[in-house]
């Protein structure tokens, strides 16, 4: 029997103990993020999985695991010796280890998982998937505490203080515009559960998520105080004090529920029923009356202002100059020296790291050689990495997080000379990136709308990509950070109006299964365009910064508005970028950039 | 006190006796269809509003009506010398009613309405809009019957066998093939509201609806029998016979509700929420299991069959030749004899008429010259029509119920010639409609995503239009029949997958408020493209024939991709057409389908 089997019987004879059925475990954490602590990696620690996104259910004889398209090559490698079974989930079925459960469960069976990392939207799906088998709910089990020997505590890193040289606008200014939002909503409290609605609200960030500078706490906004409930270590002193002299009382992380308990039950409190845990929000007064809804700092930081703006686009010229650095290194060692992607991913966050205000990665480096580009969030490992050959085609997804802005930009390179397929391919990808780079759209359109417009060459040629085309970007928080999106489905996200100020990935690309991944992504930004007699108009700006490899484009299959739009591009990487660059980087550049005709 | 004043007075004292603080009049009827008998235009008999989309809440002190965007100018006129309020709808926001009930009606007040005329959706959408003020609602009151003295009768018109040789499935195949989805789904029972699943399951029409070729009924299938709830009188005796051998049980209209509150309580019923009454709906007994969802006849009508697919292509065939003919008449007409917008409208509906198989106009046409093209909608009437001048934009709506198909086609001509603004205005257009016609896409697209694909180029111009790209068609059935549609909203419309055989409409337009209105349209089918390693791949096929007038078009912004498309769809629309022509039409038609270079 190995680790993960005895883990998963001495699971399973708690379950007995506890008289519980049918056992659901998450990949998330009390605050529902995408990344967490490996404090609550429990997936990873009972089954083996280190993906970032799963659900396991566990009864008497079935252990299953689902995960997301993007994950079921990696779950069937990391499961192959468990006794966990890998559920294989259609593209458009998020929930389809609720059917399972709904068919699978025994009438009037005992249903139980822990509340504090499930949303209370989860719980109500889970509830519904089962409601008419009369089944039992227990819904604040925790079964791994008490199990879980040599457990990594909650990280204790220091936070600090976010300068309004960075981020524009002031934590009392800020606290005010959310108060007034409250009252015109009729709002007596407001309960933050995501970290990064937190660390905008009151101008902090922390060291306790890997990829973003997140600290650990809750929130709860009133009209005269806002509670931060958090490890009051972990705030320095004068911060302290500062918070103290606005009414931002700091309480002990644990105490959240019962400080939410003792609310006046005749008031009303807004939160987010998809980022509220089950337990917080069953805390509640019964009387209270609940609104639920996106958070109001949500909406507020997805609209980037104008200094964060400003900062972005100098972030935006040092993050460009790294690359632009990168690529005439890769160039000028390829073939001379043993390159693999691990030491490209290392030499470019190196690179990075050297750059002011820069704090880290802002996600996990994908650079991946041939048959790797196309596994979607291929991550090469010692034991997966190859060496960079003399002729294929590279793809390279990577970010940083600096104090003054986040970075997410992808390209893809040919080593050595393309074929006309590659060539193809490629054409075909930058064609929809520049078609959703340069269209324009009236006010009031949403993301769903638009995300065909980066697909449509593709269709023409019976392409397709299996991922969304756009997500939002955080400013110096999350690097996937909604709710606006770019996506196929009219979920809530995609759902999202795009309005002036929303910073957003345009990223589509191609996935050849075996041979190679292309992808092209740059960061755009909703700017305001023209008002005529049909209303008003918008458009995108577009701020990353790198050269795109013209060895890859087919020129045949471009429209003169693409070729355009690619030199002005091409144009502004090269006058944004040269002044920081060695006079050898800029003659390579000048080739780089040079414009197609 | 006008009439209208007086009729409003009648019905408030009749709401005081029955102690009703707030009553709500739409504009439908018990089958929740776009055209209905006169007998339940109450809001046009009540306000005098004549449009087919309303509703009116009358209070003590208030009496209002909300229409949508394309009726306000018309609502407008209307009212204006009667006490109804017109509520200015905004564009995105359909249940504004409901906002203004939620906050202006008195707390523990009355509300109530005809639950026959409303279905369960809107009933419950009233319900909540209202429930934080303790309300109490009468959901079965008929103030109108008593108090409307000569009120049309109930249409009295016979139906007919539609024969096996149009639409290609005889009644018995369709009733199985409904039957064997409801046992897949667990149903024992299927309620069918709308008039024109009936006629599609039962392979008969009516004369009962304008525009629609629809017999007033309702209808449940069980496992053994169909009931069709309908005056028998209305059926010939030999498809009374015939209906008897399969087992169809024809019953009085008016037992539809005694007789599904007698169906067995332990039993399943399937019925669609948004045309089920609310009436109907709580005649359902209590224990009875109910499943909400579309109807079976309502997806399986939207996709035609190979039978009904050839019909339409030879439907187009003539229908085209109808067109071709009047605008060849129209041409060499113009300036020598006096032309209205009513006597275009006589001419096309007269020609169409002397095609076989032809029962009617499919909608009521819109012939409209300069400004009133701008108004969406627009009807001619002896007092708004005007002559068709030399110079000016011509548009026309129109299309025709045949045994064999239903058209729907717009063109937009230029009278004299056109202006440079004209030209750019109607090949933006033209850009947008080829780009959805020659589109492809991948099997499970939905509605939504192809909508931008008619916008894109007119946005870019800072242009757009008020209304939906796309509205699906039916057979020998209603011209706008879902639940398929292009569209900007993720609705439930919108949001229908796209699958081969569906039908569909493509008619992208600008409208110049003051000056001309431009739309095109063509039916487009869905029909099976390739399959690559990325997935299976739809397209749309052209069906409407007929020429688009070129003197609109400036060349210069056409992509090759485009003029190919043209000059392709020309040659066909000349080469099919031709036979049925006379030699000097043909002359005429040559030039019209010339390619252009």
């Amino acid at each position: 029997m190995n680790l993960h089997s005895e883990k998963l019987a001495i699971l399973r004879n708690l379950m007995k103990e506890n008289d519980i059925d049918l056992y659901i475990i998450p990949t998330t954490d009390p605050h529902l993020g995408e990344n967490i602590p490996d404090h609550w990696r429990i997936v990873s620690w009972l089954t083996g999985f280190t993906g970032s996104s799963a659900t396991v259910v566990i009864t008497e004889l079935f252990a299953g695991l689902w995960t997301d398209s993007r994950y079921v090559l990696q779950a069937d490698k990391q499961l192959l010796d468990s006794e966990f079974i890998l559920m294989k989930n259609s593209l458009h079925e998020q929930n389809n280890f609720n059917d399972w459960i709904s068919e699978n469960v025994e009438p009037e069976g005992k249903i139980a998982l822990d509340g504090r990392i499930f949303s209370i939207d989860q719980t109500r799906r889970i509830e519904r998937s089962s409601e008419r088998k009369k089944v039992t709910f227990n819904f604040s089990s925790d079964l791994i505490s008490g199990i879980w020997e040599d457990r990594p505590p909650l990280p204790q890193n220091m936070a600090f203080d976010h300068s309004v040289t960075f981020c524009g606008m002031d934590r009392s200014a800020k606290i005010a515009e959310v108060r007034e939002q409250m009252k015109f909503k009729g709002v007596d409290y407001h309960l933050l559960t995501s970290l990064e609605d937190i660390m905008w609200l009151l101008n902090i960030r922390g060291n306790d998520i890997r990829y973003s500078p997140l600290l650990i706490s809750f929130a709860i906004i009133g009209t005269d105080q806002v509670l931060l409930f958090t490890d009051e270590n972990k705030i320095p002193l004068k911060l302290a004090s500062e918070f103290d002299w606005l009414g931002i009382v700091i309480l002990p992380y644990e105490e959240t529920a019962s400080v939410l308990s003792a609310l006046p039950a005749d008031s009303t409190i807004l939160l987010n029923p998809s980022t509220t845990s089950s337990s917080l929000f069953k805390s509640i007064p019964g009387g209270m009356k609940i609104i639920e809804d996106l958070t109001i700092p949500a909406r507020l930081k997805a609209i980037k202002n104008k200094v964060e703006i400003d900062n972005i686009r100098r972030v935006m010229i040092k993050d460009g100059v790294s690359l632009t650095k990168f690529f005439f290194w890769l160039e000028q060692n390829l073939g001379s020296v043993t390159l693999s992607e691990i030491s490209l991913g290392e030499k470019l966050n190196g690179l990075r790291s050297e750059n002011e205000n820069y704090l880290g990665p802002s996600f996990s480096i994908i650079v991946a050689f041939n048959e790797h580009g196309a596994l979607p969030h291929y991550s090469a490992t010692i034991n997966s990495a190859i060496s960079i050959g003399t002729a294929g085609i590279l793809l390279i997804d990577s970010g940083g997080q600096y104090l003054d802005g986040t970075t997410d930009i992808t390209r893809t390179i040919a080593i050595g000379k393309p074929t006309a397929r590659k060539k193809r391919d490629f054409t075909l990808v930058l064609k929809g990136f520049i078609c959703l780079a340069r269209t324009k759209f009236p006010a009031g359109t949403r993301g769903f709308q638009l995300d065909v417009l980066a697909r449509r060459d593709l269709w023409d040629d019976g392409l397709n990509y299996g991922h969304g085309t756009g997500h939002g970007v955080g400013f110096c928080l999350n690097v996937h950070e909604g709710p606006q999106n770019i996506g196929q489905a009219a979920g809530p996200d995609s759902g999202t109006v795009i309005d002036p100020g929303m910073l957003i990935s345009d990223e589509p690309g191609i996935y050849r299964e075996g041979e190679y991944g292309i992808r092209i992504e740059n960061l755009i930004i909703c700017a305001e365009d023209e008002e005529t007699e049909f209303g008003k108009f918008l458009r995108f700006e577009t701020l990353s910064l790198c050269y795109l490899d013209k060895s890859l484009i087919d020129i045949s299959l471009l429209t003169q508005k693409e070729i355009e739009w690619l030199n002005s591009y091409h144009a502004e990487v090269y006058e944004k970028l040269n002044p920081f660059l060695t006079s050898s980087e800029n003659l390579w550049l000048i080739e780089k950039t040079k414009g197609l005709e």
